[in-house]
């Protein structure tokens, strides 16, 4: 799979699988990449290969997570956990046009979702969990 | 209604009416923003005050559109076309949470349907059109 900022500076490839797939609603999030909720796939460091990381710039929005945008267009690729060095979350709005995840469809959630914005409901079939839910 | 971005260093306040809400699926805003869809509001740009523009970077992703986001966390809050200096596209993740656009619900639109990340269906009930649908 592959993806990109829109600029193109920072481009990446994925030979591995996409482990799990969640669609976010809290505030970090929709603040960050602007959206009602932003999906994320987690796939494994080594499966990952980047170019133009010289073009990303980071943005520790919590303890937990660092997020990497693109310097030039502000493009949001990923997300990274430092205490869980092996997995990088992908911003999966990123993904070339006809990419697409190879995850379990069930196992899709929106996590967060106590914190979405209520105006709008998005109406698929996933589950709703508060938080990361059960882990 | 107010927003921000993720850090703070950019905020707005919007005192007028959303004149619309769609929800883009084109690759370039999938990939600047790392979502499955952005969700835009028209807000006249008299009614839209912004303190901390200083750290707003701009990116240009087409003749018609130029992006705005934070330089520190990569938040987008939103968008301007040149050629229609008096509206403002809102990035309606960004406002702030209890906020909402005080739009027509019937008249929220899914745009740029044919470019959608076909592996998931947002399942709502809203408009599909293509491109920017009849305008």
């Amino acid at each position: 799979m592959k993806g990109s900022c829109q600029c193109g500076a920072v481009r990446y490839e994925v030979t591995g699988k996409v482990d799990h797939v969640s669609h976010c609603h809290c505030s970090m999030c929709r603040k960050l990449q602007g959206a009602l909720f932003v999906s994320f796939g987690g796939v494994a460091r080594d499966d990952l290969k980047v170019e133009g990381r010289e073009s990303l710039r980071e943005y520790r929005s919590s303890d937990a997570i660092s997020r990497r945008f693109c310097a030039t267009c502000g493009g949001h690729v990923f997300a990274e956990t430092p205490e869980d060095g092996d997995t990088v979350f992908l911003c999966l709005g990123s993904l070339d046009q006809g990419e697409a995840p190879d995850h379990d469809p069930a196992s899709e959630r929106h996590i967060f979702w106590e914190s979405r914005a209520r105006w709008h409901d998005p109406g698929d079939g996933a589950e709703r969990v508060e938080g990361f839910g059960e882990t």
